[in-house]
C-alpha cells in the first residue's frame, strides 16, 4: 500500500465545493470516482483544503492510498486522462503512509482574490472575478490591509458557523495589485478560518470604496466580532493558489533511491 | 427609427458561434431575443464579424434599428440587465441610419490567439487557450510571423469552404509574447479570411515546434494553397479583441448637439 499525494487545480464554477455532499457534485467526489476507474480500487481522497462552492484552486493538495502498480509520479497523467476538463492534477508523488495534508506544523497557504473594477465586467473574466463597478482606492486598501499583518485573533474575519475554537492565525503578506481593470489581493499565511479570505476581501472593498477609513480594519480586528467586518465577498473571485509544507520532513516526500 | 451600435464581449465556449443556425444557440440569436424583450419590437442585429463556434470576443460590433425611447447610450445597460453572464454589451451609441458594421473602407481588426505551453493546462485558462505541451521556440515563431507582415494574397491561410474571391489582405502587426506558461499572438490587419488567424496560429505553432523553418512561412504564402499551411488551431484560443473604424466619418458616430 502506497500513499500518493496529488497537487490539484480546478475551476470551481460548476462544483458545490470540495467536500462530498448530497445536494450536488463536488471535486472530492469526481476525484474519488475517477481514481477508482484508474486503479480499480475504492478510493477516499483526504484533501488539505475544503474549498467552498464556486471557489477555484491552482494548488490544493490531497492524498489517497493505493495498491496500484502505476508509479506514483505517473498517477497524475493517468488520472488526468479520465478527468473532466475543469479539474487537472498538476503533480503526483509518493509520501510516507502517515503523512496527512492537514495535520502538519508549518503549513503556509497562499490565496488570491480577484476583483473586476469597471462599469462592465469582461465575460472572459467573470467566472474568476467579483465585479465591483464603483471606483476603489488601492492605496487605502493597502493601508487597511497593513493592520492584518502578523499574528492576531481573526474572530471578526470568521464565519460564525464554524467549529474552530482557536481563531488566532498569522498573515505574512498581503499584496494588492492592479492590472488593467483587475485588482488582485494576494494573501499568504499559516492558516485561514472559514470564509476568512473572502471577509478580508469584502472588508478591503469597503475601505477602497471609502465606506471605512483604513484604520477601521485595525478596530474590527480588536473587536473580535464578525458583525463588525465587511460582507463576505463572492466565491468566484477566490483561488487557492498554493499550499507549502516548508520543511523537508513535513513535505513528506519519499526520497528516491531509499 | 434610430440605428443603435453595440460593442459586444462574449465567452464563446457555450455558443455555436455568432450567426443564427438551426443546430444550436448562437450569440446573434441571444442578442435578438434579449433586445426584443427590452424594446418590445422584433430585432435583427447586423454583426461586424461572424465569429466561429467557440471563438470569444471583447470587441465585436453590431447594429440594430429601433423606435424605442430608451436613449441609445443607455441601451447597453438596459440590455445587459437581461443578458446571460457570458455576453456583455460594453458600449452603445447612435450611428447614421445607413452605417453598416461590415461595409466600411478603413476597418482595422485586432485578434489575439492564446496558447498554454506547459505539460498541464491551468483549468482556469483552458476555456481561453489552446494547449500545446511540447516546447515552442518563440524567437522562431516571431521570425516566421515576419513573412506575413504587409499586403499579400493569403489564399494559403484561408479555409477552402469560403465564398470570398479576393484573398488579398494586409497585416499591420503580429506580436508574440510569453507570460508564464501562456503565449499570446496578437494580430492586427485590415481584414481576415475564414479561419485565417487560426491557420496562422497553427502554422506558427509548427514553426515553434521546429517542424517548419521560419522561412517556410514565406514559401507557404507564395504557394497560395491551403494544404501547404499548418492545421487550423482550435477555436478556444481565439479572441476578437477590437474593430476600429478609423476615420470620424466611417466610425458613423452621430455628434452630440446636432
Amino acid at each position: 500500500m502506497k500513499r500518493v499525494r496529488l497537487v490539484i487545480a480546478y475551476d470551481g464554477t460548476d462544483y458545490c465545493g470540495w467536500q462530498i455532499q448530497p445536494n450536488g457534485i463536488t471535486v472530492e467526489e469526481v476525484l474519488n470516482k475517477t481514481i477508482e476507474k484508474v486503479t480499480g480500487e475504492s478510493c477516499c481522497v483526504i484533501g488539505a483544503s475544503r474549498t467552498d462552492s464556486g471557489v477555484h484552486a491552482r494548488g490544493n493538495v490531497a492524498v489517497f492510498d493505493t495498491c496500484s502498480t502505476i508509479p506514483p509520479e505517473r498517477m497524475a497523467h493517468a488520472i488526468n486522462r479520465k478527468l473532466p476538463k475543469d479539474i487537472v492534477i498538476r503533480h503526483s508523488d509518493e509520501v510516507e503512509p502517515s503523512w496527512h495534508p492537514r495535520y502538519q506544523e508549518r503549513i503556509l497557504k497562499r490565496y488570491s482574490y480577484h476583483i473586476w473594477n469597471a462599469a462592465w465586467i469582461d465575460p472572459l473574466r467573470s467566472r474568476y472575478c467579483a465585479h465591483v463597478s464603483f471606483p476603489l482606492d488601492i492605496e487605502k486598501m493597502e493601508q487597511g490591509a497593513g493592520y492584518l499583518l502578523g499574528t492576531h485573533d481573526f474572530a471578526s474575519f470568521c464565519n460564525i458557523h464554524t467549529q474552530v475554537r482557536n481563531t488566532v492565525r498569522r498573515i505574512d503578506e498581503i499584496r494588492i495589485q492592479k492590472a488593467g481593470s483587475e485588482i488582485t489581493i494576494q494573501v499568504c499565511g499559516n492558516g485561514f478560518l472559514y470564509h476568512m479570505v473572502r471577509i478580508i476581501a469584502g472588508t478591503l472593498i469597503r475601505v477602497g470604496r471609502g465606506f471605512y477609513p483604513p484604520e477601521r480594519v485595525g478596530e474590527i480586528l480588536e473587536q473580535k466580532l464578525r458583525t463588525e467586518a465587511g460582507v463576505t465577498a463572492p466565491p468566484e473571485g477566490l483561488v487557492l493558489e498554493e499550499i507549502c509544507y516548508d520543511s523537508q520532513e513535513e513535505s513528506g516526500r519519499i526520497k528516491k533511491g531509499r
